[in-house]
């Protein structure tokens, strides 16, 4: 009998779970019988309410209808086609971006809670913007509540780590072209600042800020001018390629800087600017293999937020972590955050750094394992599973583990390792549950304390809870909408 | 019993080999005995001249200097360091080169006996020198002998396909930086024209040499400035990322291209020129993803380089074919070549071509898989494998297969899918005589008329005549140093 064999048992006439197998198993040994041990876990962590939802989720007429939405979901997301067409500023191209309004990563969160990180980033987006002269001024008029926070995800964005945008901070511009009713659809993040002390790990020295302004006062019209002059660049198509040469595209994005790098530098060197200064901004992009990271995240959302609204999909739409808690939301249910903590990250530590200085899980990264990349790809990256001590079968056992929660095969990005096998895509919370299978999310890892900054990478996974919440609240609201005895 | 056993009990006090064995299996399963049937094949084709050969150069005192002096020269080639340095005139920096002197891929070959594509490059080199001044006069200039050719390999220097070096052509150059002897050994190539109709395929139409001429003029003083500017770029630390990003080094190259890009970009947005100009040099890599294959060629030339003259070294250490024959040497005798006829290739074919179009096997990029890339390190880049119609589990047992007439890993080039393992370097002409196991080379296909250009890619062997003559005569140099009973 296997797992799936197990599951399917219960989705028979049974009400009684019997949770002591592992006893009955012993006697039987005992008794000389033999015995050919499972993987078998109840489905829904063997809570009996949640086994009842899922057994109501995945059969009959209503499992059926669950199915044909998330089909429609998957093929709204596979079908959406992201470019990047430009780069403005927050304050004017964000919808909904306002003076003294700060985007965050993850769900919602009031000052008191934040870590360190998100309180260091905040600290220097407040310096950033002029708006407080010292970092001890800048702790009082966020404690004060003179800046809002709000998540970028209620504002079509995405930042990695403590995600913060600012209204004078410049973003890269995505749009949807599939042709239909998305088309147009727009999402937004920051430029990739580099590594070492930067204000997406929390830290906010003088240094942080003068490089900040140098994004937005040279690297951003550049940038933006540069892609103008050359016209939109098909994001899938980039990813496409970079998955054949070793990303994954959330911790590992080298094939993918060096791809965007080889698409802008003609046009970059054709800008009307000082020699020097075009000089500058490609050494800058040179010098950084994560700048093509703060594409793939908003290329990420963008996929799929083309899902988001399909009334009866289970498909999970946002993962997404602020330092302390963890959210996910749904197709189904657009806009309303499961909520669960922040955990600790399983990983490697930079040289002088050990668990005790690491945050919680933080970022709105887990997009790129939400649209079926990221960790679900690590068998198109070893280099990854190598730094977190594993081997290349283990970086293809996982991606096979994540087609078991995912609805299915991305055609367009296919995994050499897999015999170009497609990314699997769109995690189910039915199939979470049943299978008692968390998404993996490939991650970095910052330091607990402000100004600090990275200190090692590792995989970790969303709290149980978000999974819960979700299942439950996606059972009432289906419920409502296709009453059945 | 292995194939490895069977072949080990062939060095043990036997002087019959019986080449029956099918008729005597069948007769035992006849009988009704279980027979598990090998792969065997007898050593050296079953040739008993050559396995008394074979036995006296593996077994006994002579066997284990062999084994020495391979040893030294795996580690010559692995300690070596090739730098890309600069870029002139080849009549300025290719040793011995001079007017009128033409250098070609492969072993040493008169006009007379030319395959078209190596003709059509000759009449482009003529019409690019001004010697001629039309396709006609050329041929007859060639036929006149008014042009002496010789083998690339004879002057420190490698060519793709057609290999042709002019004196007016610009190449690459590339310096052993390694401490020792060899420090200072240098290699060349000429820089990649670009995919279509190019001169290495034989096409030599005015596009052609209008191309030609404006990367003498234009792009290799930019590129020779820009190496000047930024300091030499390590080519090996350059491949070793390339293996982990999809690439082989012979038939793919988009990595090493990119990351080759982004190392000269900003050096030259520096250069004091018309932006126009230097983004037309940026466009023009972007273009052709085996821009660095020009650069990956020299450097396995320079590996091998180090390796020439270890007097007992049964490593080859060139395989090149110049269109008509194919030509391998050995470490132990520098410069002299071992020539059997070039094979075809087994591939795929570009639309409307067909295996009627081919030229045999041309040019001296099997150099890569000489220095234990290319061919040999297949896994790294599945794709190649699925353009020629296998697997990855394919392409892993192309790589395994190597290992086994090789010398040893090369610890500083890891691929992913071996986890991490080292490509299989230094192929000893010993173990494939043993094995009989080929070298498996990635190739183009050249269309056999002049002119017309790549017609398809696949997978070529070198031809037994080679390695035959190549053991024959290691053994009869290795019996005269080092006499025995």
């Amino acid at each position: 009998m296997t797992t799936d064999q197990a599951h399917a048992l219960l989705r028979g006439p049974l009400d009684v779970v019997h949770a002591g197998i592992d006893e009955v198993i012993r006697g039987a040994e005992a008794a000389g019988v033999p015995v050919e041990r499972l993987e078998f876990a109840p489905p829904a962590g063997g809570e009996l309410d949640r086994i009842r939802m899922l057994r109501r989720l995945t059969g009959g007429a209503l499992g059926a209808a669950v199915d044909a939405a998330n089909a429609a979901a998957l093929e709204r997301l596979l079908a959406s086609r992201p470019h990047v067409v430009g780069v403005g500023l927050a304050r004017e191209v964000v919808p909904g971006m306002k003076d003294n309004l700060f985007l965050h990563a993850g769900p919602p969160i009031a000052w008191e809670r934040m870590s360190g990180p998100l309180r260091g980033a905040v600290v220097g987006g407040l310096l950033l913007e002029g708006l407080a002269g010292t970092p001890e001024q800048a702790e009082t008029l966020a404690a004060a509540g003179s800046v809002r926070f709000e998540p970028c995800h209620h504002h079509d964005a995405v930042g990695p780590m403590a995600g913060l945008i600012t209204p004078s901070m410049p973003v890269w511009i995505l749009e949807d072209r599939a042709d239909g009713p998305r088309r147009g659809n727009r999402t937004f993040c920051t430029l990739n600042e580099g590594l070492g002390k930067v204000l997406r790990y929390g830290a906010y020295a003088s240094e942080v800020l003068q490089r900040l302004r140098w994004m937005a006062a040279e690297l951003a019209p550049a940038l933006g001018e540069a892609l103008a002059a050359r016209g939109p660049i098909d994001l899938k198509l980039l990813m496409a390629q970079a998955l054949q040469m070793g990303d994954e595209g959330h911790n590992r994005n080298r094939a993918g800087t060096s791809l965007l790098f080889r698409q802008l530098a003609p046009a970059l060197a054709r800008l009307p600017r000082e020699r020097e200064s075009i000089a500058k901004v490609l050494s800058f992009i040179d010098s950084n293999d994560h700048f093509f990271l703060n594409l793939t995240m908003p290329m990420a959302k963008c996929m799929l937020r083309a899902a988001e609204g399909v009334a009866l999909s289970s498909m999970v739409t946002v993962m997404a972590r602020n330092g302390t808690d963890f959210g996910i939301q749904l197709a189904a249910l657009p806009g309303k955050w499961f909520v669960g903590p922040a955990e600790p990250v399983r990983g490697l530590y930079f040289p002088g750094f050990t668990e005790r200085d690491a945050n919680p899980d933080i970022g709105d990264s887990a997009i790129t394992e939400t649209a079926g990349f990221g960790g679900f790809a690590m068998s198109a990256a070893p280099a990854i599973v190598q730094f977190v001590g594993g081997s290349a079968d283990e970086a293809l056992a996982a991606t096979r583990r994540m087609r078991r929660i995912t609805l299915g095969p991305n055609p367009g990005w296919a995994i050499p390792a897999l015999d170009f096998a497609g990314t699997p895509t769109g995690i189910d919370v039915r199939r979470v549950e049943e299978l008692n299978l968390l998404p993996v999310i490939n991650t970095g890892i910052a330091h607990k304390d402000p100004g600090v900054g990275q200190v090692g990478a590792g995989l970790v996974s969303p709290p149980w809870s978000c999974f819960h919440q979700a299942l439950e609240a996606f059972h009432a609201h289906a419920r409502e909408r296709f009453p059945q005895p």
